[in-house]
């Protein structure tokens, strides 16, 4: 069981851009069963987690539709509009939200959606074991951090993946 | 004849933390020889261009003693050390310096050693043509970005090196 900050990125490290859109993403060619693609990825997920915004970007974009089924955890503090599918509100801490997903997960992986600082707040709490990172090409020069911690880790793969550089680190603990 | 940005980076795109250190960077293992390395950068390039803030750090770091063969250019507004070596001010603008590196180069490439801002500057100029990256195992979270522009690029190469996963993009005009 692992619990991987799966994430594409620009290639100087922006998960999201200033105004969040996604055009810079969404426009470049991936093949979701290539190398570190999101099939390989998705295949051993039992859970996932992300944070508020994360959280309403996908509800905003998948036009209310709930895109998991698996069960889902959104580390919020805040009152969010809810959707149809297992999505549960949680204030944290991530250790008691991973301690909850792993048994949810029933051996399964569990992926950090993101943003940035939530894959911080488990890497913060010794819980994050896998940075899977797709970079486009293309650089924002500013926007979403993608990982806002001094974080140690061990490079394990590298792949191409039609316009994407992926690259997958291990954390070092 | 080619103009490339040629440098390392922390995985989340910081090429120096915020106290200007390196061991983030050399305590890793890298072959020179290696795909991406600095023996295949180097072989083609005929002058070699940077930023006030690289130059001191190259200068304070290497003892005083220039550590390149061929012509080098500084970008700056400001009064600096010299060194024994073949080292020339300018403040620009870059348009000129690459002008004047070009006739130097005699048919080599052009070395954007660093930092962001200056590779930033020859992007806007429409006179940079590749990216070269060598992504450290590390997150940062902070420091000095790697490439402070929108711009719009197109993967060529993917690599691993020691600990480093490079990549290699073609800037779009």
């Amino acid at each position: 069981m692992s619990t991987r900050y799966y994430t594409a990125s620009s290639l100087d490290g922006f998960i999201a851009d200033p105004e969040a859109t996604l055009a810079w993403l969404t426009s470049r060619a991936i093949d979701t069963d290539g190398p570190m693609g999101y099939t390989e990825l998705i295949a051993g997920v039992g859970a996932v987690v992300m944070g508020s915004t994360t959280y309403e970007w996908v509800v905003e974009h998948e036009d209310g539709r709930w895109p998991y089924d698996i069960p889902s955890w959104v580390l919020t503090h805040r009152e969010l509009p809810t959707v149809e599918g297992d999505v549960r509100f949680s204030a944290g801490p991530v250790a008691q939200v991973h301690a909850e997903m792993t048994e949810a997960a029933a051996g399964g992986d569990l992926w950090v959606v993101g943003g940035g600082d939530v894959a911080g707040q488990f890497a913060d709490a010794g819980l994050l074991d896998e940075v899977w990172v797709s970079y486009a090409p293309v650089a924002l020069g500013s926007g979403a951090p993608l990982l806002p911690r001094h974080l140690e880790l061990h490079l394990l793969e590298v792949a191409r993946n039609g316009d994407f550089a992926c690259a997958r680190w291990e954390v070092v603990r």
